[in-house]
């Protein structure tokens, strides 16, 4: 029977051979996942194609690399075992579900024998269920695929990736161990993926830019707003298109920091409701016309639902619909209204914006964070990968001026703390396969870090970029503002912090302790430290119960939230 | 609304303090998890009741730790916060189900109001849907409730906790913010919870006890079989009632270990099919009847189901129904049966067992796996508790006699790596909590230890008495012997790992490198290091490529069944 379908084969390929020529097809380099029994067969042909294996910590982390190395490559993929190793990276995955981040997340499971015959094997539930696992993972998934039926896998294989890529979410993909090595048809690998987006029917793509065009020829003082599904479903040429022609003042909300060149005359600042600086709040809120490219309103990424803005002055630009006031028009996608916007928009030039200077406040040695925040302004270079954990990184990198180029990588939405130590770590290999020489910043908060530390030695064993802000405040600020200030749940344990990368296996790597403005001051221009090759790691003090104005607004608002009462 | 519900309580009590207040009387002492907001008004109420608050330090860790602590407490509890927290915590709930251990897990949810109008909340999909973790947790939990109607929220804890205790698995509760102070009726907390198992029906146990003892009269030689269920649904002293009574032969499987009194004459090792000792299968497998006693057949605990045993000598007794050779007999559980059993026996007394000892093998000053765990039978102590990691640890100690009274702790069916670091921490609680003054000793290999190292700092925290054997054997050793001996993914970074405790806070931890046996002899004597108080850890040397016989043995079949081709 083996034989007969193998000689139909024209180019025969093995399943897991095809799979990973496909991942790097589509501009994956490197693959993050652990070991497991079910996937070690498939492993073996990773070198085989030329994608690395990074070799991650524990699955959680590998997952929020993957999350990471998406976020500026474009894609990423995954692989766990089953069982265990996948349900460690669930909570990695549903945040790059919440947060449209593209992730393959591919999973070594037992034979389809064994799943027939319903084995009572390690790493089940001991009840014969091969699904359970894979249910859980489709309510965090776009597409899946089943790899059981060998005549049918080339097919899926291509089908979930140009879905992961088009829906910018992630895919599951289950590789049965007797499947890794089984030989399909390897010929269609020579026609290439077709990964491009669906154009818009053009007659209904004309009608939805003709009344958007209505409204901005009609408006006196428009604003754009740009959000984190303008960077996900990568309209950001467009978009600057738009602004260069047009000079419209734009803003960015939280989620969106990073996707507008902050050095262009006509770039505002972040917008967050109450959040915001006052002066930025007042020109959003102001205008009569408000055009948001990609919204993702979640609380705290609008200072707790705090905008103060109309309906009847909004237009939204989504990846899958529009909405003009209250018109919805389904099925349009931004990219192609963005383009003939550019192309159609006749604007007269907008009274120039003032972008407000946010200036670093405070005196004293003390590193506050209303001092901190603007101060690093300086220290960033054009093309910097600034990586920001939930917690006080997340709402200070708002009073940062970004330089050209540079990515800011955040979980607002999803807020899962111990993220970043492993999207760091995904971000500066994604540079590194792609050939750019980019440093990768991480602040990151001593409560969070505890979660992920052992992601440093990974850091270490692929001697990435990466400098290490580790903020030393003593616990979960963020919380404290929330609800118990000085609650012993919201204290941890201190540890040798700058002893950590030693630890893990970076005894070379250098280590800062920073208790003062003048400390700070001296390591920012110091030249070795700005222009370091590898890992570095700075032990940042501040105080315990200092955080940025944004954040104790929105755990305000939070409170309040939670403590709503039915009737 | 709220004054006119308040005025008919007699003795109103916030949700949580009920909640909290039954965890206590049902044994709980210390609850495992982390902080979130959602979650931060009902941990206020934890010291008003008397709990301890651990502060875990990641999701995994604590709920790991709850599952460690439960298999010595009887039960536990884990309490994390909405999304990001719970599926971090997923993998070790999952673990709990898998192998029948009650830990109650809590989640803070948000307000009932922000769910009923599906504010895109952080910590969520971004689409509104608040049941789609709490779905995924009801595939591995025993029952659940979601506290949202304050008339039926003591009812629901009330079945809840009931049904963890005793079905022995994880439940699920999910605490709505508004709710955590939410007053309810708490007179019925003057009524303890019943934990009572529901009896067997006399007439049909009678029934089934005729059988049993039919089939056992009859038999010239029978064995007793105690595997893993017998320890979790509580039958272990019925079980030594029967031993001491009959004296028949009594062997455990892998995941039984400890079960049974080691010291007992009648106690004859450790039977898993091809991967036991010879003199162990010759044994069982030329037994006329195979009485086992809480079965879990997996492909770990069976040797790769290689029993050699024939299901017409068999009788299986379950906490849920009976097996005697292919009759099934539902609705009885072995608690009665055994109690009947021992009351009604009458054997002549069987041939006097000799278990055969395992003796330390291999010479010179490597420390090898088949030195050691027979090597380590003399270093424990009565009423040790020995947790073993997934790996060589876990089936090295079927090598190792346990004194009387000690508590094995293993996840071989579920087998997720990095476990025993949180189990350990959660075992070492619990004995504090139950004032017994028992040593923790965990046998973790490097590779594992790498998952979830940072658990350490909560057992500096809490100042428990571990000890920590460290096994440096660079790398998956178990992945290794299934496939890929020499392949990269089976390898990690070198660690400090006795630097590690200090690096966590606690830079007064002793710590021991043991290269050779002589090191080894010397430290296993040392007076002090038997008798530590608090944490210790021991970086022990063994070589790369050796593992335990039984390992071999199930891994080769292990790598078999994966490539196990469908037709």
């Amino acid at each position: 029977m083996l034989v007969r379908r193998d000689k139909l084969l024209t180019k025969p390929v093995a399943v897991s051979e095809y799979l990973f020529r496909r991942l790097y097809e589509i501009g994956i380099r490197s693959v993050h996942g652990l070991p497991g029994d079910f996937n070690l067969v498939a492993l073996d042909y990773l070198p085989k194609v030329g994608l690395r294996w990074v070799g991650s910590v524990n699955e959680l982390n590998a997952a929020y690399a993957a999350d990471g190395y998406a976020r500026i490559n474009g894609i990423s993929a995954l692989v766990t075992t089953f069982g265990v190793g996948e349900l460690s990276a669930l909570n990695g995955i549903a945040g790059a579900f919440s947060e449209h981040v593209p992730v393959v997340h591919i999973v070594g499971a037992p034979s389809t024998t064994s799943q027939r015959n319903g084995l009572l094997l390690h790493h089940t539930l001991g009840n014969g269920d091969f699904n359970v696992f894979a249910d859980m993972s489709s309510q965090i998934s776009c597409d899946m695929a089943r790899l059981d039926k060998p005549a049918d896998i080339a097919d899926q294989i291509d089908r979930v990736l140009r879905t992961c890529w088009v829906r910018s979410r992630p895919v599951y993909i289950m590789l049965p161990s007797d499947m890794a090595e089984r030989e399909i048809e390897g010929a269609r690998l020579d026609t290439p993926l077709d990964l491009s987006e669906p154009a818009n029917e053009p007659e209904r793509e004309k009608y939805v830019v003709d009344v958007v065009l209505k409204y901005l020829h009609a408006a006196k003082s428009p604003v754009i707003l740009v959000d984190a599904c303008a960077i996900r479903h990568r309209v950001l040429n467009e978009v600057h298109d738009l602004i260069e022609k047009t000079q419209i003042p734009v803003f960015v909300t939280p989620m969106g920091k990073g996707a507008v060149n902050e050095d262009h005359p006509a770039y505002g600042g972040v917008y967050a409701g109450l959040g915001s600086e006052p002066a930025v709040a007042a020109q959003v809120e102001s205008a009569d016309l408000v055009l948001t490219i990609g919204a993702l309103k979640s609380d705290f990424n609008t200072g707790g639902f705090s905008y103060r803005t109309s309906q009847l002055e909004a237009i939204d630009l989504h990846s899958t619909h529009c909405t003009v006031r209250y018109s919805e028009y389904p099925g349009v996608s931004m990219r192609g209204i963005l383009r003939q916007l550019t192309e159609r928009v006749n604007l007269s030039p907008p009274a120039r914006l003032r972008s407000p200077e946010i200036a670093s406040s405070g005196e004293g040695e003390i590193i506050t964070q209303a001092f901190f925040w603007p101060r690093i302004s300086d220290y960033l270079k054009q093309d910097d990968i600034v990586v920001t954990e939930t917690g006080t990184a997340n709402f200070g990198i708002w009073e940062t001026k970004f330089p050209r180029g540079v990515t800011g990588v955040t979980q607002i939405l999803w807020g899962s703390i111990g993220w970043s130590v492993g999207a760091a770590q995904g971000a500066a290999l994604a540079a590194k396969d792609m050939g750019l020489d980019r440093r990768t910043i991480l602040f990151v908060g001593d409560g969070s870090f505890q979660l992920t530390a052992q992601e440093v030695t990974t850091m270490i064993r692929h001697n990435l970029k990466i400098t290490i802000f580790l903020i030393y405040n003593e616990g979960f600020t963020i919380e404290r503002f929330i609800h118990g200030m000085d609650a012993e749940y919201n204290d941890i344990t201190r540890w040798q912090y700058t002893e950590v990368p030693a630890v893990f296996g970076g005894p070379k790597v250098r280590k800062f302790v920073v208790k003062t403005r003048s400390e700070l001051e001296n390591l920012l221009v110091d030249n070795e430290f700005n222009n370091a090759g590898g890992l570095q790691f700075v032990e940042l003090w501040m105080p315990k119960k200092d955080a940025p104005r944004a954040l104790k607004i929105t755990a305000e608002i939070a409170a309040k939230n939670n403590a709503k009462m039915i009737d």
